[in-house]
């Protein structure tokens, strides 16, 4: 069998090892998870069921890779970071991205029925996925930022829209229409004016998605402290939110204390 | 919200486009998949159920996206070749290894039932992903011929040290000594003369792999030609293989007739 | 000395290998030439003294690196193609790239007097370069057809141009009005009606620039076959050339005599 | 003309752009420079000459380019420090390598006789490149010293190496096994014992290489603050070097003050 004949082929795999020292993000998405919203019957303008599968199925990539410093999802999209020092598969930036994206998709299907009960998983859903360096620190709080930014920006507007279809009687396309140029603050008095909805009073988790991160929690019973991955909607807008967590940034084994409530997901872990 | 300020870090998502006019392969491994095995009670050397979950799970895969041509898979591993011209995500290499890696992940876990039944999958497993170009058809071709030629490589030796484990008594180690430097010929001979077994009449789908290629058949009732997936386990490594399939990978429309067996896989698209 | 403690800086030197079995075309221009040209009297709309000082430095760069199969000038532009299989410093990307574009500057200066003789050389001339890929035949000749049928389209355009402003006491805004939306054969027609000059007249090394190749030839003498580096102004545009030379593409060691006239540059190497 | 036709193969130059926010080293070498050396009669163990070449074609590149923020040589390689922050080319790599590497090697040539005088340079000379990101300020610091080491290190080898051979009559394999094994402090004994050299006495530009940073100096005349490129031989491993420089790389447009001698090239700018 002359193997040896062909095995020149593995040449024209090459090295795609990423630059050292700067955070690795992935960050993975639901491909058409409109038309997959649709066809499972999610909530609008938020499906708690949803929310949690991917807060679950990001908790689960999590728990497998060591190197994973944090996770932050909204919608239909979950990024993930690598300590900056990270040199998992040598940093090959085919295996990191490939890694995340395949335990990821494989958890959401695993974890299905845990949130969604009797509503049937069709089909196999696929999440695309890229992959993101950045040098700095700053670089990198910006990026958490950015993506927080884009919840609050689209969470208001679909609340709004979902507020003016579903209760206002509008339909999609003159509640597009109405929203049209509005700013924040109409969109805040629409929905307190006509809808009697206090924006503030949205769900945490709509508002501002999930971070996980790993921290330790002192049990209760033994007294000993426990490393979890906690699942919390702080607000990473604010400066003093990173006065906090920065450290953890640089020196991943600084583990804050979690101070939230006792989340599922946490529970779990005790 | 100066969500303005922080959309800079898109920038420091760079172009991953590769070479037009190349034949792009996506290879999918299991990731410890010797421990996934034995979780699962796989039959050794070979697990029928397993192999066919593979194949299902990359016809899911094919099915979703016509600029896939083609897909050869063996053991945990399979392999996915986008057509030469293929232009889908303008062939950026991080969105087309994704999506065959999470839609195939996805549906390994969604199909799982299909194949194993009671058998309970305990977890969801990870595929890792890496991406490779091929300039010419002979170099693609040679692709193909030695991931097959590994197989048969793998095959007869998996198939001889199970032999000696399980009908010879030997641990798995004096399994391995006795193997050690053996030829093909050496192992047939084992298998013949001491376990009574024709290396030969193994089943073609442990000893050559499956090839899923897009073919066309004639449905009996209706007398039209349907486009279908077919699942074959043909010699790549004969050359007249490639005699008549080679055509079929420069223009991916010219299908070839199936005619082969009326696999379950092909029954269930007629 | 605590050269160890510095040395991990070395790990960031990325691998930057290019595709195996492809041809490596590495493109230099002139930075700023337009510039350059004023500066040292260059003559409009071309000079002969500055081509051939292009053709010099581009031999001598052929010379040194017998790993390139060919090059193609045209104004202040080079393109190197390697053969297909080159692996000189492994096919290393940036090392390619670089030595084409130092050999092709240092050589431009040190050629400069005996192509320019009194015309001083006012400072450092520079190139940029970049370096593309092509998988197949088709397309690395496509290629090169590309690049001369710039040619032709820049020099029809330049010699009407500065016939109109040289001959024609045209403004150089005045001869651009002038041109702006002319066919070919409006060129062809203003150039002979107006100033008496056949286009199809013009050098062959202005209107299809200039090929460089490995060729031999008989030396009359010593009657023995001789390697050179041939200079040829043929046309690439026309499918024959590429019947007779296209071969040498893929077995570059399979010389075609060389027919055309004895060149200075050919002269040299006998 | 279809030029149309052919222009596809633009398509085939992919995009190259370098990660935001990281300093880019360009690092050029000398190609085959042990026997350029040997060819032009550079003296053993330094030629001065040389060296001042080596630095004067640095500076007719930082000149040149403004968006380099030092430079620093030794031997026959010079590196090249572009701003954090630098956009020229849209950072893209081939464009930002072989501005520098063609500028230096027409500088090589058409400054040689201004360093060289009668000494005749025989033929141009190549210089290979490479491109290098470093993400922090630490790593941008640690290459530096990597290569200041690497002088330390190279310098007092040859220094001692030439020694024995030139005035101790050694010949060069002997040379080679006498320093075989050696220590720094070894050498250093060699040269003083048997030759009477103290090396701290060496020159700087020697032992240390050349560094060229913009900085201002204070005209005497005019009174005025001028820009200049000085050329330093500072030590870069000590720490205090590094507190007063270190605000210059993060803000290039605070400039230090010219506080060393006034070379030759300083004097030529003011």
């Amino acid at each position: 069998m002359a193997k040896s004949s062909f095995e020149y082929v593995k040449t024209f795999e090459l090295d795609d090892t990423v630059l050292p020292n700067s955070w690795i993000v992935v960050r993975l998405d639901g491909k058409c998870f409109h038309k997959f919203a649709d066809d499972h019957n999610f909530k609008k303008p938020n499906d708690i069921r949803a929310l949690r599968l991917m807060n679950y199925s990001a908790y689960s990539v999590l728990r497998e890779f060591n190197e994973l410093l944090l996770a932050y999802g909204q919608s239909d999209e979950y990024s993930f970071i690598f300590k900056k020092d990270c040199n998992l598969y040598k940093r090959r930036a085919a295996k990191l991205l490939t890694i995340v994206n395949s335990k990821f998709s494989s958890s959401y299907v695993f974890y299905w029925r845990k949130f969604f009960g009797d509503e049937e998983l069709k089909y196999p859903p696929t999440f695309d996925g890229r992959l993101i360096l950045y040098p700095s620190q700053e670089n990198l709080i910006d990026y958490l930022k950015w993506r927080q930014a884009d919840v609050h920006i689209n969470n208001l507007y679909n609340t709004t829209f979902w507020a003016l279809v579903l209760k206002g009687n509008l339909t999609p396309s003159q509640a597009e229409k109405r929203l049209c140029g509005t700013l924040s603050a109409d969109k805040n008095e629409i929905l307190f004016k006509e809808f009697g909805e206090n924006y503030n009073n949205e769900p945490e988790i709509f508002k501002r998605g999930t971070l996980l991160t790993r921290k330790c929690i002192t049990d209760e019973e033994s007294k000993k402290s426990v490393k979890i991955i906690a699942d919390v909607h702080d607000d990473m807008l604010k400066n003093n939110f990173w006065q906090e967590f920065s450290g953890h940034l640089i020196k991943p084994k600084n583990l804050l204390a979690h101070k939230g409530s006792m989340t599922d997901m946490i529970k779990e872990q005790i």
